[in-house]
């Protein structure tokens, strides 16, 4: 099945679970029978979410970076690229049709690193199918996405148990 | 496996995301290998999560509500027995030691309607094991659960597409 009318979601803010809430949308939808791809910017790590995802049938995921900090001011090329690269795949994930919701995970983050252009985004979900719901996550999301998108959510971090001094844990972060 | 430190996590406030981002959690520590069980309160109606959930190895849920609209000021106490089976069931999944992450989805609403006594889950965290993993979720977190936890998010609305007048899609917001 696919929805009738998809929509543009995002989730932004410095709380936690803007990936998180992306998953959950990813396994609510397939549970009732969409297919779901998900694109990962700027993460390279073998994350706990890609050996769950396996299990779930409909739903795929790419990711599109490196397990290494990127300098928001003199990234590398390789950050560029895998960006760049990412994006391509994002267009192709989009305008298809194969999928019933595009997540594109960290994006937000990639523009706001300007290793992906706001307007080519902006660009595309002018362009995708009226059927496809499209995520997009990550912290620091443009004004000019959010004001196109339909629903914008932000994740306000109220406490964190990191300020404790609690390092992430697999299997709960990531 | 089991989380060598379970920690308490919040997601409150009144945007879209809180449930979401529970399943998100979920997915993705049950593909580090741990079991969860999720606790639905106040809700009765078949989700899409809960047939997407049947795929998931380690994953298992229970609704303890119905799919009526409940009076704040003047619950039926069919709401309340519901709430308080919920609550028993809670318990038993917090103390039996059998799962590495207990989630009790909307359990902060129960709480605000006075289905649930604030105190006795309270009670309940300070008593939970301490690799357990506890993730309470749902608008209007009281206060006394927040000062307590050592995660709170809160999801706070910047863009709703159900203010252009879009119903509630099955497989997206349920």
């Amino acid at each position: 099945m696919s929805y009738k009318r998809g929509y543009v979601q995002v989730y932004t803010g410095n709380g936690k679970g803007k990936t998180t809430c992306s998953l959950g949308l990813a396994l609510r939808a397939t549970g009732d029978g969409n297919k779901v791809h998900i694109i990962q910017f700027m993460k390279g790590r073998r994350y706990s979410e890609i050996d769950a995802i396996e299990f779930v049938p409909g739903m795929t995921i790419v990711q599109c970076g490196r397990d290494e900090f990127v300098s928001k001011e003199d990234p590398e090329q390789i950050d560029i690229d895998l960006a760049m690269d990412g994006f391509e795949k994002a267009k192709e994930a989009v305008l298809s049709g194969d999928h019933d919701m595009v997540i594109l995970d960290e994006i937000n983050v990639a523009m706001d690193y300007n290793l992906i252009d706001v307007d080519e985004v902006i660009d595309l979900i002018s362009r995708k199918p009226s059927t496809l719901e499209l995520v997009l996550t990550g912290r620091y999301a443009p004004q000019r996405i959010i004001d196109i998108a339909d629903l914008v959510t932000e994740m306000k971090e109220i406490k964190h148990f990191y300020r404790k001094g609690v390092e992430a844990r697999k299997g709960i972060e990531f």
